[in-house]
């Protein structure tokens, strides 16, 4: 395939929730992006801009359709905005007919399928994918994600977490095993579903924390990752809280200093690693709040303090942007060799 | 029944709903009612002091039972926080054991079966009981509630709407029959079941309208009362709006002045007619604003402006204090002779 | 100037409050705007980088400047966010040195400096430009935009209002002189200025009708081009209120049909009017609501309801959107000869 | 003074701020105390009723006085909800004249006037009555208190984290060195003046660290009664963050568990520490979310999570409530040796 001045044909799985939704309106504005297909299994039938006023001549006589229906639409990537299983099932059959495959599920995160069976509760729908699946933690994978058939898009809060770890537990300057994550994230990073608990005149006026210490299915993926990034087993502590706003994901991370380390190592470790980054901002002076970033692909990081050898580091992400659908177009970009920040401004 | 030193015996049937938890709110600061059980089917079992936190010593003790359970407690007036269809039943029963009873549904609001199968859909299921209900806005009605055996307690829009017009129409200082209520309400006016709409990340950073036009049950009740003031028959035009936050309504209402009227004399009646009730507060300047009485059961009306024969009239309430709980508490007070506002500060 | 692969060289006074924050969002993916220059009074010499996370390369190596710098420099278009007062005075000086002038302030909307008077309390500044300018309403005025050498834009409320109402009164489907506007409109429309009301605790859990009647300044830019839509003097009764949310506004807009017009007939003219306009869409079915059209250009139309000769219009759009800068963008592809949707998806 | 039939008279001296408001309405259900002056600098001469709708009788008559004024009326207690500084002077005046105080401001929290001065840039205003005042905590100090004229109320995010920390210190189940407190608060806690951060279209959709590390000034106090609580210094980490709602504080505090201790231990030991107490609930099930406890005066305690000799505590609070004001009445009946919950529920 040809990229020059051909342009990508994409589809979206599962177009009508949150993610999916974000998906359309990052793809309407990308200049090499062409989507030929959207599925919703409840609004099936409906006009994409109907559904999605505003977003341009890109959707102009598109329908939602079924899933099936999508599967047989002729596509150079798909986005999977599916349930856990079934995105892995989809996933595979796509791949295998030698799409592109972008998953923001939960499906390829963990290349261990053990491990996917104690979080998820089910066996791991194929397993012989995991090798083909590479983690699409932009960043710090986009060698093997160039090369990769599915993309398995990083979890809200691990994307926040490990552009905040990685690089200082790569260089040693943290204790990677004593650290503990206190995360805050808007109502959208629940899903669409309704339930009691994400009710309005329940969420709304209401700070309370969740699935706290090891129990949320982010945990096993932060771990990975940070124990792939220190060459030796991580685990951390995490709890996070639902905050009454849409959008916004703020983890304040607690870390040990590693014996030698000066905090102004972790931000010239920072600012090395991020310098060529345009979607991860150090920030010099100030701290992160979740409003400078909502609406983009940017995580910015801060060190908000530091003494006796422990550190408070900040790092603030859309869930919907660069904790999900924005970084999910970032990965495509890089999967076609694009420039990377098409249609992300 | 004897009412000087003696405590009032009353239940709550439905208590884990938002209108539930509010009588509860009252009630456990009321200090000649007596709760003596609490009704909720899905948390049947629990204490209350476990579900409802600083209420006090009142609900010690005190465990949510059935319904069914509830019916065979010995009590002297029953709120009913339940489905409509449900509350008549229930209250026709215990209103035929000589129970008070305080139905916060809208099975006992309109007077005429037609109209009540007209808008709900079913068959009213005890008609015969139609003649011994009283509809419960406190300010017109407590002669006759205090001889009731039902109160119908208004509905949250109607008592907002009501207590503006009431005292004009009366005084044939408006035209009745041309109305506009412009309606905002929180989200717990819709109630606690989850629903699409009520999610938070759908009703958040949203305004929107719903049943408008005349398409809302409660514009019968409206029109019902407003004809009854009016002498003859008025129909209003009301679309109400669902606002993001958890409480209030806020009713701008659009009237055409009588010939000869000045704006004055609109301000000239309300004073006269609620110059006496501690709940219903005449703004000299300034505007009604849901905040000021959130929480409270205060109805706060202003003149908002007038000129050519129109005025544009304002009345904010709590939905769950005067729209609701606290107008049922009121009408307790009214029934049983004490002083009306007891509980209610 | 020849535009065919040229870029414009835009400047935005005034860029850090919420018009200008934006435009600048707008702006930075604008495939043919280039930002030259962008000032702020309190924030120069801030990287708009920094400023403004994620908008992407346009920004790199940019920094605030003064208002007196930003007026140095070469541009083809100057966006003046700016207050009233100052507007006109910068705008005529910039437009006598032949520069588009595209104001989002209040000062070249009412064409007659008697009106501006009475309203803003100073004589304009500089009546003799008024002769230059136009009423920015993209989807009426766009023949006169394209010449005109300043560039009135619209208020956010005008905006709402004038789409749902200017093809009704030209067609004289309803009675000009009865129309009530009741607008919600979430709080970024009461600017960045802190104030005692628009404080978060104060704001939050509250709705509440301000400057009601006739006395917001947006009456009379709103009866004035109704005024000219209908041929004769027209006069509308307007009361907003302020919302909990960050942006949208909603307009109930309530009006007499002309005798012999049918409800339907409403929806045919809307439909006519704005067949091939792609920011103006009529719903056949279900209502506006703000968050349809948050962060997007758009304004949705819905007949909510009609009977009796009353038909009762919903109007929705992003007050920073379609209410200022996006519209103000839609300006600024006219005035150019470009796609009028550039940059706006 | 006798109280047993009798009356008490309060006064509120800063009445119209949160703090200030929220004491006017427990004062107004408060079956023993009168409220006998309310001053307002800004809001002198308007009557209370006016102010503070829905509060009944009590306020009735009363208009709001200068301070002057209010320090002139015969009162047995004053609550002071003044800036520090202009409260220890205000409270030391009143003290001297044998009235009880409970001051709401830091004046009188940190018993060392040097880290007085440290934290608050003066000097103490008056040093000497230091040793007339008592920690407020009621739980912890209530026997000091009764035996106090100067009563300095705790601030609201210490009072969430000592009633989570002291019984576990003094317990020594906890090391009380390594405690990391991560608290979410509704913006009443940053007060009524406007500020640029507190603006509600900034404030709103936004979650953002502030003071974090040892930077907050009331890092200070929670230090200092924790050091007296363990017996050896104690320092804490402490980052609070401001959440887009009015009112709530939720910590999530980290700690480590002194060896042998089991998590079992904590939860035995708060139910000893509060087994009698009834405004602190700790949890069986569940985690505390603040919607549960506002407009209370409740402070609830559950143990989230513990692996490994670290433990994840979770204390909830209405920051106006058990965080001020609440507890503010709560002294004001320990000091009159009046029952603990009269006017709380």
């Amino acid at each position: 395939m040809e990229h020059g001045e051909q342009t990508i044909r994409v589809a979206v799985a599962g177009a009508t929730g949150y993610t999916g939704a974000e998906l359309i309106r990052y793809l309407s504005r990308h200049p090499k992006a062409q989507i030929v297909a959207a599925s919703s299994e409840s609004m099936a039938g409906q006009e994409l801009e109907q559904v999605f006023p505003g977003r341009g001549e890109k959707l102009r006589g598109l329908r939602l359709v079924s899933l099936e229906e999508l599967l047989c639409v002729a596509a150079d990537a798909v986005f999977l905005c599916l349930p856990h299983g079934q995105s892995a099932e989809v996933g595979a059959r796509l791949a295998g007919e030698g799409k592109k495959v972008i998953d923001l599920s939960a499906d390829f995160r963990l290349p261990d399928p053990a491990l996917y069976r104690q979080w998820y509760g089910i066996d791991h729908p194929c397993p012989e994918w995991l090798g083909a699946a590479c983690y699409g933690l932009s960043e710090f994978y986009r060698d093997q994600i160039r090369r990769a058939q599915i993309v398995a898009n990083p979890g809200c809060y691990p994307t926040a977490a490990l552009l905040a770890l990685v690089p200082l537990v790569r260089a040693r300057l943290i204790e990677a095993n004593t650290v503990v994550i206190d995360a805050k994230s808007g109502l959208s990073g629940a899903g669409k579903t309704p339930k009691p608990h994400l009710h309005f005149a329940e969420a709304n006026e209401n700070v309370a924390p969740y699935s706290p210490g090891r129990m949320h299915r982010h945990v096993p993926e932060i771990d990975w990752y940070l124990t792939l990034a220190a060459g030796r087993k991580v685990q951390v502590i995490f709890v996070p809280h639902l905050i009454p706003m849409d959008r916004g994901i703020l983890e304040t991370i607690y870390v040990h200093l590693t014996s030698g380390t000066k905090p102004e190592d972790v931000l010239h470790c920072w600012r090395a690693a991020y310098a060529q980054e345009p979607f991860v901002r150090v920030l010099e002076h100030g701290l992160p709040a979740t409003k400078r970033v909502a609406w983009t692909n940017v995580c910015e990081l801060g060190l908000a303090w530091s003494e006796g050898g422990v550190a408070v580091l900040v790092s603030a992400i859309d869930n919907l942007g660069k904790g999900a659908s924005g970084q999910a177009v970032q990965n495509l970009n890089i999967l076609f060799g694009l420039e990377e920040g098409l249609g992300l401004v």
